[in-house]
């Protein structure tokens, strides 16, 4: 009997307008899905490794994580993670005992509370302005530092709920004042826009390939300034080549090929920054025309923004599929990203999508208020 | 000026025979391909994320998890991890404080000390019968535990040296009488063989998706015994549905999608393990034929095999390139896996490698000898 036909999963938001923050950035050039298909295979990458993936010349690995990336960067040492969330708990894994304290924005993702957690640190949260700005003000950390003595402080730039950019230079300055390492978590920023670490002043960045450097998931990037390098890529007392805290290898597959693919790609658009603010803050202007609220910075500095949206909160008490509605009108139009059953707020991303399609994403808000008197 | 033409990143090995252990449980059918081309963007597998990884509904990540995968291994629960390595990771930053003890097998796979160096914790060695079986004898474990009192025990099965099968299910009835849990890494054998944890009486089992999975690397599974499944993957204090040690989700992206995408495929290989052990016996003779020496096993029970080769290194002393000369006759002849400038020994898989293929080595290997006297 021959064995039954086996369809492939299929993605059925493939073709759809999808303006979900996790999504825009994440999207890989057609160079990167060519070069994917010839890495596809488990441990591809490793057919010519002779101890150590950041050492691997062919594919040219090397030259990517000890030459492109740090200057990229702006750091002195990179390393390829599993993600941005292992890269930072690399970072408080190096740095933390049980009990210490970690210095954490108001903002920040909720991994990075995973991480302190998972090394037994606490977190000392340093305040939001709250609704509308929740802004993070870097006086914050004198007063969180001066309070807990930690071992680290995080910055996350831009934060995943309101796309806000703190004055990050500023916070690095007091952090280096107070003799604290600053770890600044790229994720929604490396990839889309310039950062320099090395202009910034922090110790560590986190970045991640698959939010924001057109890279298949998981990978991220760890950078860290030459005073914290080797403490935390030490290597192993027993096998000497080996980094520890990144097990040995980490992104060792075809998750690092599509992000070596994309990387032309990724610096060509980080070169386009100013032209996605510019999309964001008309797109923002055309929301709030229609009634909505953005909150966060103002005029806003990043293509991911969270709106208040009391039009279709109005609309959802009485549509047909309640507070559904608005999920299920967006996908009858092609449109994907807000999350189901969302209607008060919801956050979505402008980055690389053709303005073409968010004319049509503000079409669909402005028909459905328009239909629903 | 238009931009430069980007060219993809080019596998040269593709197309070749290649018998390298890391690769050949590695390859994707065609199914997989499939798959990874829709879903290769970034986070594509979030597009309907409620908050967890596993509990995805589309894709059918949660069947995949929580069904098909207890079933398969044969454990209460499963979850996804980076790869093996992380999995240990996982299981021993669980169980271990600085200082205690961990007993691991003397074959064991570098990660394996890696990740207790990571968690501070003293391995301590089972010892093999060395040359030619590299035997690791249950009662060992009898002996390390006595000695060491530790927090857990490692089997590596099979070791990624010789391709041995220690006797698993002693070595658990023996942790199990002496209250430690038994973490079997098994990132040779999920996959490519039946594994079957109840069966085996392990607390933990660790795979690899990229070594034996047919998946995109890294990927891999951890399992565990409902005793210790609340502990490895104990939820946070602070955000209750994410589990710490995941730091929330792991394989978030393409890796799991053609893991799940290449499980059929996977299924129907492993009923097949009789005859893949039959041809890596087959195989095994035909170099014994030739003067080279099969370590370990005998006869063997795995496709994974380590063989010295003193005809090679006799021809190296006087053959053009020296000891690179065995690594270039191969790759005139298509054949890639054994590691450049190695003659004395090495190891190979002949996993899903075609008999007629294999012939082709053989051969390659035979003309080699004869044409150098």
């Amino acid at each position: 009997m021959a064995p039954p036909k086996q369809e492939p999963i299929h993605r059925n938001t493939l073709g759809m307008i999808n303006i979900d923050p996790l999504q825009t950035g994440g999207r890989l050039p057609k160079v990167a899905r060519e070069t994917l298909m010839e890495w596809a295979d488990g441990y591809s990458i490793c057919d010519y490794c002779t101890g150590r993936l950041d050492k691997i010349a062919t594919p040219p690995v090397r030259d990517f994580i000890h030459g492109e990336l740090p200057d990229f960067l702006g750091m002195d040492e990179v390393r390829v993670t599993n993600g941005a969330r292992e890269a930072k708990f690399i970072v408080m894994h190096s740095l933390c005992k049980p009990g210490d304290k970690v210095v954490v924005d108001a903002n920040a993702h909720y991994t990075t509370f995973l991480c302190a957690e998972r090394c037994e640190a606490e977190a000392v949260i340093v305040p939001s302005s709250g609704r509308p700005d929740y802004r993070v003000d870097p006086s914050g950390y004198n007063e969180a530092i001066d309070e807990a003595d930690p071992e680290l402080a995080v910055l996350t730039w831009p934060d995943g709920k309101y796309g806000n950019l703190a004055d990050a230079k500023e916070v690095a300055r007091i952090c280096r004042d107070k003799g604290v390492p600053l770890l600044l978590n790229g994720a929604y920023a490396v990839g889309r826009m310039p950062v320099d670490g090395n202009r910034i002043g922090c110790s560590f960045i986190s970045a991640s390939g698959h939010k924001s450097m057109a890279s298949s998931g998981p990978i991220g990037l760890l950078g860290a300034s030459g005073e914290y390098a080797d403490l935390v890529f030490r290597t192993s007392k027993t096998y000497d080549k080996k980094e520890v805290e990144l097990l040995g290898c980490t992104a060792r597959g075809s998750t690092l090929m599509t992000m070596m693919a994309s990387f032309p790609h990724v610096l060509e658009r980080v070169g386009n920054w100013g032209a996605e603010v510019e999309k964001a803050r008309w797109f923002s202007s055309r929301m709030e025309e229609m009634g909505m609220v953005q909150m966060g910075q103002k005029p806003h500095n990043h293509d991911l923004m969270f709106f208040e949206t009391p039009p279709f909160y109005e609309i959802s008490k009485t549509a047909k599929g309640g507070r559904y509605f608005l999920y299920r009108e967006l996908k009858k139009r092609g449109i994907h990203g807000i999350k189901p059953g969302l209607t008060k707020f919801f956050k979505l991303s402008t980055f690389g999508v053709p303005e073409g399609d968010l004319e049509k994403v503000l079409n669909a808000f402005s028909e459905m208020i328009r239909s629903n008197g």
